[in-house]
């Protein structure tokens, strides 16, 4: 079964590439990696949700949202490689690194990357298997509470 | 026109690598990429700012300024390449990673990033394209407001 | 002398391979590079010391203090990589990227992440020469003052 097939099986439509925020491209080949830029939760050209990650706050982004915010990230990261090479070339994916901006005292950060792992490891099984960094940081642009950046290899 | 040739017609001259803050060093080659460490505003030996970074806070580096310093970043990440493997063997910039020390309520990092993005186009056109994360930061080493690093193809 | 000779000329034993927090795994192989994941200061299933990372206030984790978990943080990437590939399969180490969960106005992050770079130039001498970049950031998974992630080439 081919990943677009996969895709379509699971009801996932990769959404459009989001245009980059800057002067930079959603995506580089170098050789047989793909690396995708920074990606924020933005549907339909709105950031979802704006604010820091909390446990227990309010005011703040509770982590169950993020989680979600964190699959959305990882979708657009999906999207930006298939505008590039074809969903159907990822031979696997290699790292994932995650970004949270967290409200102080939040430290779950691992908890809101499950929600970009577990996209992967559904759609791709073992072929997504991935190393990742999850890192809990002051701010991410527009006010984003999640910000994640994929690298995968192609064939 | 080889790189050099673009850098003197754009009045560009390539800083002194600036020396590694401790045991590492300023770039590595694994096969046909280069890896720069993390580049702060230095020049001639001294940070040039110091500071987190704001749109409106007075006792702040203003974003404006910041731009300049993540400007600096990517010139002094040329260096180190150039110290390397010489400039003109660049093919093509890959990724660029951007750190910005961010007052609380401040994310126009990708503006900021912009001040390395913009000098790359300039410098390299289409080949300056590259993948971007931009992340906003508590501190940063000296507290410099800005840190970038590079990957970029060389042939 | 091949590094396992290295290792136990120094004493150091590798430590077990932390299991990953959540969904994804210690390291992954692309081509000749490996690369790992975030590595947490954490021994024996514990993470050794919680909090951030400061030279003068009390009731943090001393800068001190934080070189020793920068060193056991690359040791526990080093145990990653050996799982995967057998440790004398590392031709050099390429790339260091070092997160200390920093106090306000704490800016010795280079410092910090020395424990890590001179651990790796202990062991594996001029291949052990890599770029870096250190950041503070406000928050790590799990409370811990120190993350590293490695990335090395192997043959």
């Amino acid at each position: 079964m081919s990943w677009s097939e996969r895709l379509a099986e699971l009801g996932i439509t990769l959404p459009e590439v989001v245009p980059p925020l800057a002067a930079y491209v959603p995506a580089t080949r170098h050789g047989d990696l793909i690396y995708t830029a920074g990606q924020l939760p933005i549907v339909d050209g709105e950031l979802r949700v704006h604010g820091k990650v909390s446990e227990t706050a309010e005011g703040v982004v509770h982590v169950d949202t993020a989680v979600e915010l964190a699959r959305l990230c990882a979708l657009n990261g999906l999207a930006a490689i298939d505008s590039l090479v074809g969903i159907d070339h990822v031979e696997r994916v290699v790292k994932v690194t995650g970004f949270v901006a967290s409200a102080p005292g939040f430290s779950a950060q691992a908890a809101v990357l499950n929600g970009a792992s577990l996209l992967l490891g559904e759609i791709f099984g073992d072929a997504g298997r991935h190393v990742r960094s999850a890192v809990g940081v002051a701010e991410l642009p527009l006010g984003a509470p999640v910000e994640v950046e994929l690298v995968v290899a192609v064939h």
